[in-house]
């Protein structure tokens, strides 16, 4: 069993509970860890929360509890979250934080400091959100020189650039449009400076690179200036999407790091990550180029990535390595591909008119040469095999279907 | 100092070779892991290779070495893959491997005999080439239930559809066209019908869901059926890309899992996945989507996964956890900017003329309203500034100025 302790009961710290509470289940199948959360901090009460007798106003009754393992930091901004952080450590608890801030600004003091005390400090989810990026440069990608670090790694700024893309918006429309949504804050300096992306790259090229630049120490363009003109434009000259990028490589025995909206190319993987999506493309000298890819802001992902490294922490302090578990299938854990619910694309010989003795209605439909084209709305497997016969018994061929994901 | 035999010295096999000789410097400093290949195995000599004094022809020489920590098949083949495994296992050495055919077929035997004898078995590189997929599978996403697993799984077959899209080539020639690159085998059966993408996805969802279905247990269908005029209209109809997908969902208390061409909708991560590239997208109920992309398959991609499982290995069996190792960074550490060398997208006030007379030549232009916007061939971040001091002295206003990603 492995006692947690949150600092914060706000968006993440709130997902955090959330994420151990409903998959303790799966948690403990898929990597035997037990967790227990043990004390919640907030200076707000939560009377009806399924948490409330969790809540304490005093962190000395976290600090003082030799029970509490880990110490999740989720409350946001320098101080008291650094200090508090720092405190956990020196007392022997692990620190598992979402906060890029305290990490990009006092990322080197911390984790000397927790290796002092024999502990970890891991901070998964202060970039990328829920994507695995931090552990998998840690450990997945460590057998690679890392010759460069690309990504989209604010959520708001790329659902404007989204919006300036699909619908022409003006940026000071898509940012109103953002606020509305809740994808931007009121104050959305941070983001559309680039600030926020700043301490992000700054912590990925310190695990690309070793050495942690402060992030403002380096160039930071955001995207205020850009022109819908400019979006349009991009486009017409073969295909250019525009997003904010943070970028770090290596230049000689110097880092270069930036952040500033860039064109990106067709062919390039980060080209359609779109909305509040975030994509992190890392050039490895061995793999060549991987990018991860999913939501980088939002409650249960940033909360799923900090019980990650909560998960981390407990599967190796009791000196376990991660194992697949599993046990051969047998006949009756298969399900039969016909319950199997998807949209069908059919090609058949002959015009609408046959399609629409088959199918009353379709999503679409293009009829070219005396063949029709056309995409059904979600059917079963069982249903698609017995619209295929029906086909047949009108005298039309079916020259093509294919499933839709 | 981890001890390393390597089973097989073919692509794989000497890719893990040139990884772990290439990038020991980097390995070490950060991991902390000392990797030595001590064997080699191989019915046949390498005369000149840097590692011909590695080579044996005789198992026994491994097996009964009580140096050899970590045993790397990367034979190829159930068997005397499986078998060497198995007993390498049963001599308390961990097994690390590529060989899908084989963990997909004897993976629950396998695993139990690694749990029996205290070693592990591991097998990164076996689905998805260098992209890590199945550590993080198993560790970054375990507090999520996994929803739905859909990846394109195979690069030939991804390879051959991208040409069928782009060229609108037919199938047999853009085979014949991947043959010739060497993306196709001369046999290419098991790639084009789905084979190779089945034992994948049954590894995935044995990892998901806990259960190893057989990769002959489930609806296997292929690309050589889908004709041009296909590709074509898919893309008519919506914009849908078609590619090759090995899907595994829960279904009730049961696992769908099945291989077959499917109509990728534009706003899926999948879509624009093209060439030898795969992408495998994992739908979470915390997480949501995250997709991972990268090289599928080739020399380095794949040797990158397998050594990563080695160092895995390595430094948990030195009861280390992984942690973040930085250090501030120092001014001189820091390049800047002006360096820094890519395309420039500009957008200026007056004709082609104004560009010509600071610019010699460009890749693209196209001038609207009064105002021309051009991409630059790569130029350093100092000369586009002193091209916009030029624009200014010749009286043409810079509107504009993006970098290119």
């Amino acid at each position: 069993m492995i006692n947690v302790a949150i600092l914060g009961f706000g968006v993440v710290g709130s997902g955090t509970a959330e994420v151990i509470e409903k998959n303790k289940d799966v948690i403990k199948e898929k990597t035997g860890a037990e967790l227990c959360i043990k004390h919640i901090l907030d200076l707000r009460d939560f009377p009806g929360s399924p948490f409330e007798k969790l809540i304490t106003h005093d962190f000395n009754d976290i600090i003082n509890d030799g029970e509490v393992d880990i110490v999740v930091e989720a409350m946001g901004g320098a101080h008291p979250a650094y200090d508090f952080s720092k405190a956990a450590l020196e007392a022997g608890k692990h620190v598992v934080t979402s906060n890029k801030l305290v990490v990009a600004q006092f990322g080197t003091e911390l984790l000397e400091t927790a290796e002092k005390n024999g502990v970890r400090y891991l901070f998964e989810a202060s970039v990328g959100g829920g994507i695995p990026i931090i552990k998998p440069m840690m450990s997945d990608l460590a057998q690679n020189r890392i010759d460069s670090v690309s990504g989209i790694l604010n959520g708001t700024t790329n659902y404007i650039l989204t919006q300036m893309s699909e619908n022409g918006a003006e940026f000071s429309d898509a940012l109103k449009e953002a606020q509305a949504k809740g994808y931007a804050e009121a104050d959305p300096t941070s983001d559309i400076e680039g600030h926020d992306a700043a301490r992000k790259i700054v912590i990925l090229a310190a695990l690309a690179y070793g050495k942690l630049i402060s992030p403002d120490a380096i160039y930071c363009e955001g995207i205020t200036k850009i022109d819908s003109k400019d979006v349009a434009l991009a486009e017409k000259l073969g295909g250019h999407s525009i997003k904010l990028i943070g970028h770090a490589e290596k230049a000689g025995d110097k880092i270069l790091a930036f952040v500033a909206p860039r064109l990106i190319p067709a062919a390039n993987p980060l080209h359609d990550v779109s909305d509040v999506f975030n994509g992190i493309l890392v050039s490895c000298d061995m793999l060549g180029d991987a990018m991860f890819y999913g939501r980088g802001a939002g409650k249960l992902p940033t909360a799923s990535a900090v019980v990650s490294d909560v998960i981390d922490i407990a599967v190796k302090s009791e000196m376990k390595a991660a194992s697949a578990k599993w046990e051969d299938a047998s006949d009756s854990d298969i399900a039969p591909l016909a319950d199997y619910v998807c949209a069908h694309y059919f090609r058949i010989s002959g015009c609408e008119k046959c399609m629409a003795k088959v199918f009353e209605s379709v999503e679409r439909s293009v009829t070219e040469n005396g063949e029709t084209a056309f995409i059904t709305k979600p059917i079963s497997e069982a249903e698609a095999v017995a619209k295929e016969k029906a086909f047949a018994e009108n005298g039309t061929k079916v020259l093509a279907r294919i499933r839709v994901l």
